[in-house]
């Protein structure tokens, strides 16, 4: 029923608000990531929950990344289903359901690894996986200081890689972690220390994933890992940017909006409220930049409406129906609130693409 | 793909995260909500933005509610099709894409209404609807403190109802607001002052329309209102409990999660981050409550886990595997993120419904 926007159609002509990405930029950050991978000697496996697109996951394997990494069964069984045979989900899967489902999703996946931070986890692979023809692979989750999952030292590690070793339908497969920012340091000891308890007990660690979009230019810091994952740096946002891994010419994602209020003379409101740009703020105290507004404030959110404080704002003021392009705070939330996404070259649109394993959960 | 549940399955079965209804809750939640505005001789228009679901708009119109409220042309168009006949869409509707598709909407609803708060979308109105056999029904939003669109006095607002007044296309039929809460008192001055100056000219004015679960129980407070429009009071939320309007008895969604790690003595994770629950804070500090553990603290959201600082849990701390139920802070932002929601009576799912007008834009 929606009239989705079709290849050929000018952005200024298409309903409001919606999520565009920019052909040229997305290709140069997927080149540019990889090239630095490369140039490092580190595998690159992208994180999919940025984009939910066959088609970009394509585009960074076809750039020379090794495989995707996942953050749930439903996404991995979607990309499973486009084709794509490496896949990494960087999450504990429990209970008999997902169990079942993950049993049968690693017979038809050339490679599929999963982490476990607790023996609950490990056994749960290890009784859905009691008598499999292909074991399931296993990395452990380290927790190196962002404060989420993983195992709290290496001793831990060491007795979980055990545990797993010691289960005929698992194999270790080495370690992973993600890490707040500024973390190198902390991850390099974090692996070096696991691995050297781990070869004294004879237990191989071929695989060590670290990861992250705003420390990605620093992967080199951890000359120990043999893997980064980084999902955000495809798109880009205003996080990325304030963190100084990209400038505003690389930004792929805007949300174009229209002006629906001028109410007041420094008051204007957008149709793109919190169930287009999502209310993540990550450590912002407003909404979001607009190109075309330099000094205006997206100061608050509801479901369809974001009210903008154009005091400070040192461009021409919007009248309604303008249109503006909102640098969003995080695009990967964005991604989960459309069924597809529109693509663009110079203001024209080139495709539009469904979005995979948005609208289930797990 | 996605195994969703099925009438009969036990909740402690299904795969999480996922928000589930109380059958009893929800209709106690519709019943009450409709008595106290029938009571009070207030229409009431609920409004689906919180649902989004043809089948609890039945049960709302069933209950004795005289239309339904949407928020954007996609929700006025899906719940058309599901064969509503009174919509009331309270946005500036711009743009000659979305003006032919309210024009087309106009002819197959019996009852078909929008807001307007400026010049430029009552000319749209009237450009799009000129020479209609069916002429637009058009309300004033008017700004009684909420800051965010309509008009700024009872001048204004009688100056834009002469104009479309004056339109052939359209009708003029009242008045509309979304107050902030606490603003009975405003309410009424602005309806009433507004209603004075429109008699003065020979204008009537049948509908005044204001609006707002926050304060839906002190909706007699403005004698001047004919009608009252309300969303989320039908699941009701942990921001609807801060707010006095209602007890942890009636809250109607829970969003099931799983404990998936256990990190240290006072960590819990749980698979619900923030494209299950949203990052919505409405004031709060963290990301809801959980029923299950008392004094627990929802201190972090990432995407797709959600940390919880268990160091005040006056309750029996969870295992990893263990499900429990988190009390959103705001739950129509949460119907957004799924395709469909699951119902249940006693533990025990009850029905599946598709969620209409989601994962699409305007």
């Amino acid at each position: 029923m929606f009239p989705w926007p079709e290849p050929g159609q000018k952005l200024s002509e298409i309903v409001t608000p919606m999520p565009v990405i920019d052909e040229d930029r997305l290709a140069a950050n997927i080149a540019r990531a990889q090239a630095y991978l490369s140039a490092h000697g580190k595998a690159f496996r992208p994180h999919i929950k940025t984009h939910k697109i066959a088609a970009v996951a394509r585009a960074q394997i076809a750039a020379g990344a090794v495989g995707l990494n996942c953050q749930k069964l439903t996404e991995a069984e979607a990309f499973a289903d486009a084709g794509f045979g490496d896949i990494l989900v960087t999450y504990n899967i429990l209970g008999p359901a997902r169990l079942a489902r993950l049993r049968a999703l690693n017979e038809r996946v050339g490679r599929l690894t999963v982490i476990a931070d607790s023996d609950t986890t490990v056994e749960g692979y290890a009784r859905a996986f009691a008598g499999a023809a292909k074991p399931l692979a296993v990395l452990i989750e380290c927790d190196t200081g962002a404060g989420r999952v993983g195992v709290q030292s290496p001793e831990a590690a060491v007795a979980l890689a055990e545990r797993i070793a010691a289960r005929p339908g698992l194999r270790f497969d080495g370690l992973l972690t993600y890490p707040p920012v500024g973390g190198a340091e902390a991850v390099e000891s974090f692996l070096t220390r696991t691995m050297t308890l781990l070869a004294a007990r004879g237990i191989g660690c071929p695989v060590r994933s670290n990861g992250g979009s705003p420390d990605l230019w620093k992967a080199h810091l951890v000359p120990s890992a043999t893997e980064h994952r980084a999902g955000t740096y495809v798109y880009n946002d205003r996080s990325m940017v304030r963190a100084g891994e990209c400038t505003q010419a690389d930004l792929a994602m805007h949300v174009l909006a229209t002006v629906v209020s001028r109410p007041t003379p420094t008051r204007a409101v957008l149709d793109a409220g919190s169930k287009a740009l999502t209310s993540d703020l990550l450590g912002f105290s407003d909404h979001g930049e607009i190109e075309e507004l330099p000094g205006a404030r997206v100061v608050s959110l509801s479901e369809e409406h974001a009210v903008v404080d154009l005091s400070s704002c040192t461009g021409a003021l919007p009248g309604v129906g303008d249109v503006v392009r909102v640098i969003p705070n995080h695009t990967c939330v964005i991604s989960n609130l459309f069924d597809r996404m529109v693509f663009h070259r110079g203001g024209v649109v080139t495709r539009v693409e469904d979005l995979a394993a948005r609208g289930t959960v797990w």
